[in-house]
């Protein structure tokens, strides 16, 4: 069989049994009813939906951008199909309760099933990213019956739904949204606003779409404790289940995006008086737990969706990454130095420069898909684990967070840009996908939280809170890796059964590697502890540079997750018939993208940190007028 | 008057003038027709077209691919109705002797007028790039009676020009091309072939487009030393300039590419026999020199791309930066760190984080206009100097040529990148330009030499040509300006008459940044000396990290170029108007750019240089199978 272009599944299967043990986790209450076999089951029927039915029009839902008719948007016909077979394969609930009628799967195994559908097409597996998001919200802070009434139809891909923060005067800053919410007699609500860069807000994928709504009750505190939540079905929905009356909430423009196209990306009226349920104007809404409790409850469905952009990143990168190597290994070009030039070409493959762009790509996607199921696998420790487990997990992923957003979100990307050069002119052309996945991929270090928000978030929250055991938690993982590396020494995996000595002199070099990464973690620690002393005193000084903090951190992190890979080679090869262990063609190259990550790309931080311990002043001290 | 987001012209005139004494040349035999005056009216007349005809259709050919219908190729109206304006100003033989017609400008003010074209609309203006790559070339190696036939017309506008190469199995590697030429008793040729991605390849512009195509003669050697040049035009043309009969090269195939898509890009077949020049199929060709030299004529036209490639990225980077300024300025968005939330928004620049990528972008786009037109001036020194100054410019200058080309083209990018993220999702939408800047910027590290390519030319054959005198020629420079530098310190540039202290603590700190690049010069020696012993060893070694090499030089020669401008800003203020001197605004920025570049972007060079020192073999030792 030829290797799949989309993702690969034995990288797959080595993360998720080999490194993260997710059959251990069926050995808890809460995954009982799931081993190695079903897990496997649903990551087959997930490939192959994927390339069923996902990527085929891929690139025809670029070419065929949403178009909005009336109130109505229009979409290929392929996105609705794709949905209902993802939806008939119950994957909407994939990881929810059993009780809500989910498939109770671990979260670990539902993210790796997720990611064929991102890496096949991004925008279409947009709507049940939203969807599931905003179920998990409902889940968690809604009523039963608010659970019954929304919830239970988005499972049955009945419904769809989003997340409505933005607007168009507030964007990164939620503070200053002005969409109001009038309180009525009936306990209800009215909604009046315009909401902005909302995705998934209007189409005929299902027959209802749930909108989560960020809003202001009259009377309500300024700033972000004065936001609450709010349900706002675009059709009412009665008692019974059936749809009752067309709500006030009316899409009157599309955003038109250089990628991503096939996620239609809308502007939402509320209030408008289109349409007047009940006889007048005004969306209906249906408050979610407490007022002024909004934006802290949004977070449930924005730290997920982080997950889910963070990975639907690494997806794109990827599969650009497969296609570019595809692509390289059977493109003749050019000879060795000094070669005869009667002699036949080379296969791309065979020059230096291309392995390095090959290379550089295999560590960045291969590193942000472990971090991406690392996380994955705190969430499942949250779930399922003991007290302890799940507390120690939380605080380790509210670190990883940003990171498992953003670093994908740029260096996958950088992944699809060098996709592109690899194969050259035809890179740039529409006849091949990796011109589309850097399109597609340009999005995401922008939604769900830009780039910069993400380093304030790290730096201006996460390391420091409770007293520093964010960063403390994340360290001691980190150091505890590398003492495991420097015992490891060329075993191949501390307890691992394996020799890690692969082909033409690729041993196990763990002890050189950890050695590497050991000081920048020490750094890390230290640079941190500096930039909160400024943070006592001067808060915009600390926060001037969060960005290089965040990209920073990021690399150790993922320097880690490499680390994290070559030790768990050793314990490959139990049962999955593809030969494994240590020694074979698959572990030489983790081995040398994890050569490659630690020795040629993490030295960029010590630049960064210098620049950070420095406290160096020339953005904090620039002035408009200069520029 | 509102400044343009196109460029600045006071940028453009500082560089020009203040820095790289334009006006001085104007002195030199060449160009003694030529003053401040005639060149000013020139760069007005430039922006005035540019603005007018060139910005006004940009995304309109963006959105309105080419299409081939028949033979043919149709075009959106605009682009035929700039060129003509762009050709009646003269503007096609600006640079060009006055005895072909030509304006005989200094290069030096011709590139710095091109760079608003390609600000403006890089696809339109890439068919004047082609043409005027075309005729210098005929105009260096083609005989009398060639430049009479196809250069004036070009001149005029009637005619374009085009360069094919690549084939669909040949594009890095040029040795491997299979057209043909076969000779003609009347000392014509007859081509017959396959050439792929050539620009201009096909359009109704102009009356005749005028081919220069490379191939191979029948018994010449293997690999490029036998490679031949030859004209072939698309009409014949007669003896008295009249047009003749159709020629056999035509259009098989459009290539529908991510950017850049005013400017079509062709297949073009010949000797296929859809039509017959005196009765027989085959491409009638006209050989340009010698029989077997083509691919060193080809050069000339080449390096002249190359420094054009690398000046459009750079207008691209500049135009996408003034837009994303212009956005930061009037955009409000969130409040300084522990504000009150009921306080009004600041605007985006009031945030440390949006500066960093302000500060990034001009630094980026500057140096790179800086680098580019410091290239120009020596292509003058070359035209015009004495013969020993024209040497040390040609030594220079070959050095410079693939930095040129490629700096900009991954920081231009880069600064694109940044722009689309200064805008948020806005940035994302084609309701603002700078996602089209982004993907029409992203052809640059492809075209005219790959980026890698670019990395092998510098490495492989500049630095070390002449036992070394093309990197102790560069290196002696850097020094000097160092020198001037530490000896400045604070007095505002080394015999200039202003004061570099600028308002608000933006003092003159040329020692420091001197002190900053000094070092990384001397590692660049030492390193490159480290390299050649490699080479006389293992060629593939000596070459596997060319690509590391040339960002590194490239990081080095940009920082020197940040260095040359704050000490020319004591030259300015001698009669702009603009007040001038070296403690306004203008020279602030210069000074903040030119510290964030050497403060914080110089130093990732340092692992590079180690990474190189090291000889890491990471890539050399990655093996196929194992990715």
């Amino acid at each position: 069989m030829t290797p799949s272009t989309i993702l690969s599944r034995a990288d797959l299967d080595f993360l998720l049994h080999d490194w993260l043990r997710v059959s251990e986790l069926c050995e808890r209450e809460r995954y009982s009813d799931h081993s190695r076999e079903t897990i496997d089951a649903v990551m087959d029927l997930s490939a192959e939906l994927a390339e069923k039915y996902f990527a085929p029009h891929n690139r025809k839902a670029d070419l065929n951008e949403p178009r909005l008719v009336g109130e109505e948007v229009e979409l290929i016909p392929e996105i609705g199909e794709a949905l209902r077979r993802f939806a008939d394969a119950d994957l909407v609930g994939a990881a929810m309760d059993a009780k809500v009628g989910g498939m109770q799967l671990p979260y670990t195994a539902y993210l790796a099933c997720m990611a064929w559908f991102y890496a096949a097409n991004v925008s279409t597996a947009g709507y049940p990213l939203l969807t599931t998001g905003n179920a998990n919200l409902l889940l968690t802070h809604g009523s039963d019956e608010q659970i019954d009434r929304y919830v239970r139809p988005m499972l049955e891909g009945r419904f769809t739904g989003t997340m409505c923060l933005s607007e168009p005067q507030a964007g990164s800053n939620l503070a200053d949204i002005t969409t109001r919410a009038e309180p009525q007699p009936d306990s209800t609500y009215r909604l009046f606003g315009q909401k902005m860069w909302i995705s998934g807000g209007e189409h005929q994928l299902a027959e209802n779409i749930v909108h989560l709504v960020l809003a202001k009750i009259p009377g309500s505190p300024a700033g972000t404790r004065g936001i609450s939540l709010f349900i706002v079905p675009k059709f009412l929905v009665n008692d019974d289940g059936s749809l009752g009356e067309r709500n006030d909430v009316v899409v009157t423009g599309l955003n038109h995006k250089m990628g991503f196209r096939g996620t239609v990306n809308t502007a939402p009226s509320l209030g408008q008086g289109l349409h007047t349920p009940g006889g007048e104007a005004g969306a209906v809404g249906y408050l979610v737990g407490e007022e002024n409790t909004g934006l802290k409850k949004m977070f449930t469905m924005m730290n997920e969706a982080r997950l889910g952009v963070g990975l639907g990143a690494t997806a794109l990168g990827y599969t650009g990454y497969l296609k570019s190597l595809d692509y390289a290994r059977s493109r003749p070009q050019g000879r060795q130095v000094g070669a005869d030039p009667a002699s036949p070409q080379v296969m791309l493959t065979g020059h230096a420069d291309v392995r390095r762009m090959l290379l550089a790509q295999k560590s960045y996607v291969e590193g942000a898909l472990a971090l991406g199921l690392y996380c994955a696998r705190l969430v499942d420790d949250e779930k399922s684990g003991s007290p302890e487990q799940a507390a120690a997990a939380k605080t380790v992923l509210d670190v990883l967070t940003p990171i498992a957003k953003s670093w994908p979100s740029q260096w996958c990307l950088k992944a699809n840009e060098l996709a592109i050069q690899v194969l050259g002119g035809a890179g740039y052309t529409i006849d091949y996908d990796v011109e589309q996945h850097y399109r597609d991929n340009r999005l995401n270090p922008i939604h769900e939280g830009t780039h910069g928000i993400q380093g304030q978030d790290l730096l201006g929250r996460k390391v420091l809170a409770g007293g520093g055991a964010g960063l403390t938690a994340l360290t001691e993982r980190i150091t505890a890796t590398c003492d495991r590396a420097a015992a490891a020494d060329g075993s191949g995996g501390s307890g691992g059964s394996g020799d890690s000595h692969a082909p033409d002199g690729s041993h196990g070099d763990e002890a050189e590697l950890a050695a590497l990464l050991r000081p920048r973690v020490t750094r890390l620690i230290e640079v941190t502890t500096e930039l909160a002393t400024v943070g006592a005193s001067d808060p915009e000084a600390f926060l001037a540079d969060a960005t290089e903090y965040l990209e920073a951190t990021g690399h150790i992190v993922i320097a880690w997750m490499w680390l994290e890979q070559v030790l768990a080679l050793g314990y490959r090869g139990a049962g999955d018939g593809s030969g494994g262990g240590s020694t074979d063609a698959f572990a030489a190259g983790k081995w040398q993208a994890a050569r490659y990550f630690i020795r040629r790309e993490l030295p960029i931080v010590d630049a960064k940190f210098d620049l950070l311990a420095a406290g160096d002043r020339t953005t904090l001290d620039m002035r408009d007028d200069w520029f």
